[in-house]
C-alpha cells in the first residue's frame, strides 16, 4: 500500500511584501484593490480582502526595495503543525521558532532551499468588523467594499528560484504539498512548478529566476469572484493609471484568468477569477508541461511578454549573456 | 489540546438517482444540462459533468418512482478509508462492502439514521476523453461541450431527513464531515444542515422532512463558472419547457446564486455558480441562522416558496395538519 | 404607400424627480448607485451617469413629497424640434416654451393625457469632466467611477396613468413615438405600453394606475453593462440597507434584467442591465400580452409582487374596492 | 440654422461573404458559431443569428476565393429610400436597381469610391421561426439556440480601402452615415473611421488597405450579451481548432470587446459584446485618434498583431517595401 499522504497544512495565509513606496502602495491596495486595512505596527501596514477570515493576509513593510520577506502557511491542527516542526528540525531549512505577529500566534520559521522565508503558525485571529464594516449576511468575514476591484481573498503567491526541483522536493517532503502541474524542459530541467495544500488547483507557484539570483518574488494574487470582475479591474487600473503588463487571458497552465500589474513599490500583482476549477481528487496526476508546448504560449494564443520572464522583485540586473 | 479533527474524506463522488422517465431524464441531463454519458449497464446510465475528473458522478437508475439510491464519497486515501470503516464497524451504521461498480473499487456502504445509503471508496477510474471529446488544455478533464447549460462538477446534494439533530452527529462522528451552516428553532430543534469534506462551503446539506417520511431527496447541485452561467441556464429552461421552481437568486445561507428546476423524472435539480466562496479555514466556526432569520426569505429578499419546504422525492402525501 | 414614420426625437434626455428627504437620496444616488453631481441651483442637484454625455440625466429637487415633476426629450435638430413644437400648438396639450435650465437650452413645455409634464429640447450643454475625473480612454464622458453600482446612463423611465391608450394616442401622434409592447387586457382595455425613439426596446413606458390618481410615477431606470453588474447592485444594495422591492429577475415584457429598489425619498429605482436587446427594425411590429400571458408572471417564472401593481409616487391611498 | 442632418439608413441588414469552403465555413457559422440556416440557393446559403430579426443577415457564396461580394443597409421607410436613391442618381457611384433576394425586396445597388458593392432597400422579410425553433418569449425572433458561441445578431462590418477620406465622405454625403470616431495621421491622411446609422456607435469601419489593392475584406462582427460570452467564444474557439488572431481584449477605439478569429474560408470574424456603448446624442462629436495614441495599442496596452494591419481577403501579396 502506497504511504499515506500528508493533508497537514489548510492554506496559504499571508506575506509580507516589501515597499519603498509605501504610501502610494497603500493608496493602491485600499483605494484601488479595494483592500481593508487592520492594523499598524512599526514599519508595517496589515491588510486583508472582504472575504479574508484571518485578521490579514497582506503585511505591508516600509522598505529600501520591494520584494517578499516571508509566506505563512496555516496548519490543520496544533497536532499538524507539531508535525511539521518535527520533520523540519535538523533539516538544515529550520531557523526557528516566533512569537508570532499581530493576527497569529507562534510560527515556526524555516527557509526553502532557495532561501525564501516560510512561516508555518495555527493559532489565529478571526477578523471582526468593527460596525462600519459589519456585512448584512452573518456568514461573510466583512461588509462588500463597493470601491474599486473589491478584491475578495488572497488567492496564491509565486515566487522566483534558481534550482526548482530542488524546492519541490522540499514543499512535498517537509510540508506536503502537492505538485499539480509542472514544467520541464526537453533536457529534464524542471523549470515551473504549481502546488497546492487545499482543493485550489494552486497556493503558490514557483519558476525559474534567469538571474540566478535567490530568494526573490515573482507576484502575489488576490481572487475576484468571475471573468468579468478581472476585466472591469483592467478598466479600473486604466483610470487609476496603474501600469498593465500583460492580461486579461487565460493561462493554459492552471486555467488561471489572470491581469497582471505593478504596485507602486514595483512589486507584481496579479487579479485573477478563482475558484470555478477545484481539484478535488486527493491523489491528483501532475500535468508536466513541455518546453514546445509553452512556446504556443497562453490558452488563447497570447504570447507571453518578456518583462514575465525577466521581472522579479526586488529588481537585479537582467544576466549578462 | 483540542482532539484533532478527521479529514479522511476527500469530496462527494458521486449520487445514483432514480427515474422513472429514463428517456426523458436522459435527455435533460445530456440534451439540456450537457452532460456526457460515460456507460451504460443494467438498467443504470453513467453521467459526468465536462470537468468531472470520475468515471461518473451520476449514476442514472430506472426505477418505478424518483428519489436517490444512495450516495458516496470518496476517500483521501486507502489507509483514511479504513480509519472510516473501523469506525462505522459495530456502530448499528454500516452495511458492509459491495465489489464496487462501473467506474469505482470496492466500496463500503452504510446507512445515516434516517435511512439514506453512503457509500466511501478510494480506488477510482479517472475519466479519460475519448477522441471526439478530448480537450484543447490537457489539465481539463473533457472537452467544454458548448451545448445546453454546460455543468461543469457535481457541486453537492441535499436530502430530507426527520431528525437533522441525529444525522449532524453522525456525519461529524462516523465521517469526520464538518459543519459550516445551520438553522436551530427557537425551541433548539435543528432543522437543516449543511456539511462539508473539502474546501468547498459544503458538500451536502440535509433539511427537514415535514412528511416525517425517512429517507427522502431534496436536490442534486451541479456547478456552473459563474453567475452568468446560472442566468444563462434559466434562459435555456425557459426555451426547453422545464419546469422551473424558484430562482435564480441568492441563499442568505451559504450564499450560493441558486436555480431549481425538476428534471422529467421529479427530482429537483440546481444549478449553481461555484467556487468563489471557499471555506479555507480547517476550524470554521458554524454560522447559526435562526427562525427569525429565516423568515427574511432570501438574500435579496425573495420568499421562498412553499414547495422546497413540502417537495422531495420518492413524493408522497402531504402531512395531515 | 405608407405615410412615412416620424424620427424627431433622439433620446430621453432626463427627468426631475422629488424628494422630501435630500440628504438621503443624495446619498443614494451618488454614494450607492455611483453617480456624479455636476450642479447645484436653488432647491435642486444635477446628477448623471458616468456615461451620459449631457451635463445631466437627473435633477433632483426638494419637495413636499416624492414623485416626477418633468421628462425630457432632447430632439434630432432644431429642425425636428420645431416640427413637434408646430404640432402641439393647439393640440390642447401645449404648455409654452421655457427658458431652458442648467445644462440644455429653452424647452417646450406640454402635458400628456394623464397630466405628466413633458419637455422638449435640442440645444445641451455636453458634460466636460473636470481633472479629477477625466477618463483615460477619451470616447467616454468620465472616468468610471469604481464606487458602489456605477450606473452607466440613464435608460428608461415608468410613469403610471389612467388611461393608457389616450396616453399611446398621444406619444405617437404628437412626439413620433413608436410602440414596441402592450399589454391588452381581455375586454380590449390597453393597460401597459413601452415606446422608443431610439434602437433601445423602449424609452419609456406607461403602465395602469388602478388608484385612478393622475400623473404619478412608477420608476426610474439607470442602466449598467450586463446582468453580473445587476445582481452585484443587489449585493450592494443589501449591504446598504436599500429596500430590495423584486429582483433580480428578468422580465417577460422586453427581457429587461431588472432589480428594483425604494431610493429614501421614496421613489422606485430600476438598475438594468442595458443595449444587448435592441430593436433595429424601423417598423417593428409591437408584441401585444394578453392577460392571461400576464398571468405567468415573470420570464422565470416569478410572481410580480403586490407593490409593484399599486405603489407609485407620490404614494397615495389606495382604492377603496 | 445648420441643415438637418439625413436619418435615411435604419442599420446594416446584411452582408454576402465568399468562401472557397463552403462546407468548413457552414460548419463554423452553424456549428461553432450557433447561426441558424434559413435558405440554400444556388450557390448560396442564407444564415442569422438567434435575434436577427430579418430573414438573414448573411448569405453565404461559394467562390474561388474569400472576400465580401456586397453589404446591405436597410433604410427606414420607403420615401427615405427613395430620397437616398434620388441622392445616388447620376452621382458616379450608383449601379441601379436590381429585384431584390431571397429575404428581401428591390434594392438598389451602388459602390463606394474603392469599389466595394452597397445595397439599399426596405422591403424585407421577417423570420418566423418554424416550430422547433419557437422562441419561449415572443418578442424573441427565434429559440436560444444553446449551442457553440450562440451570436446574437450581427452587428458591423469592417473593409479596407485606399482612400479612407474618400470614402468618408461618400458615406457621409450620399448616405448619411454618421462618423463617430476616426484616426488622423501626423500628415493629416485619415486611416480608419468608424461610422454609424443607428445608435450603435458604429454600423460599420473602414481602415486603410496597406497593399493598396481596391475592394477587400477586414471582417465581420456578431454580438454576444456581454463580456464573459466573448470569453466563452475564446474557449470555444480553442476547443474547435478555430484560429484566434488576437483578443479577447478591449479596443481603445469604440471600446468594443473584441475576439478575431479566421473561419475556415479565410474571411476574419469578431466576436464582440455589444449594446451597452450606444450613442445617443444625434450630433456626435466625432473623436479623432492621433498617430501617438495609436501606438500605444488597445485599450489595456495589448498590441496590435500584425497581421491585424495587412490581413484582408481575398488575401493579396504583401507590398514590397
Amino acid at each position: 500500500m502506497q504511504s499515506e499522504p500528508i493533508f497537514d497544512l489548510a492554506h496559504l495565509g499571508h506575506l509580507e511584501l516589501l515597499t519603498p513606496k509605501p504610501e502610494e502602495s497603500l493608496r493602491f491596495f485600499v483605494g484601488v484593490l479595494g483592500m481593508t486595512e487592520t492594523a499598524r505596527q512599526g514599519d508595517s501596514i496589515y491588510l486583508r480582502g472582504w472575504d479574508d477570515y484571518e485578521h490579514h493576509t497582506l503585511k505591508l513593510t516600509v522598505s529600501k526595495t520591494s520584494g517578499m520577506r516571508h509566506m505563512a502557511f496555516r496548519a490543520r491542527s496544533q497536532q499538524a503543525l507539531d508535525r511539521r516542526v518535527a520533520a523540519l528540525k535538523d533539516s538544515g531549512y529550520e531557523i526557528g521558532w516566533t512569537d508570532g505577529d499581530l493576527g497569529h500566534g507562534p510560527a515556526f520559521a524555516c527557509h526553502d532551499p532557495d532561501g525564501h522565508t516560510i512561516e508555518l503558525y495555527y493559532q489565529t485571529e478571526w477578523y471582526t468588523a468593527p460596525p462600519g464594516l459589519r456585512p448584512a449576511l452573518k456568514n461573510q468575514a466583512q461588509r462588500f467594499p463597493a470601491r474599486g476591484v473589491n478584491v475578495r481573498r488572497l488567492d496564491h503567491l509565486n515566487c522566483l528560484a534558481v534550482d526548482i526541483k530542488a524546492n519541490r522536493v522540499f514543499f512535498e517532503n517537509y510540508l506536503g504539498c502537492r505538485l499539480t502541474e509542472q514544467i520541464v524542459l526537453n533536457d529534464g530541467t524542471e523549470s515551473g512548478m504549481w502546488l497546492t495544500v487545499s482543493n485550489k488547483s494552486y497556493d503558490f507557484a514557483y519558476t525559474r529566476d534567469h538571474t540566478g539570483t535567490r530568494g526573490r518574488f515573482h507576484h502575489l494574487t488576490y481572487a475576484v469572484d468571475c471573468r468579468e470582475d478581472v476585466l472591469r479591474a483592467a478598466d479600473i487600473f486604466l483610470e487609476n493609471g496603474i501600469y498593465i503588463e500583460t492580461g486579461p487571458h487565460k493561462h493554459a497552465i492552471q486555467q488561471t484568468f489572470f491581469l497582471y500589474v505593478y504596485e507602486p513599490g514595483g512589486n507584481r500583482v496579479e487579479i485573477a477569477n478563482a475558484g470555478a476549477r477545484l481539484i478535488l481528487a486527493p491523489d491528483w496526476k501532475p500535468i508536466r508541461w513541455s518546453e514546445e508546448e509553452r512556446k504556443k504560449g497562453q490558452a488563447w494564443g497570447l504570447k507571453t511578454v518578456e518583462s514575465f520572464h525577466t521581472y522579479g522583485t526586488p529588481p537585479v540586473d537582467a544576466p549578462s549573456s
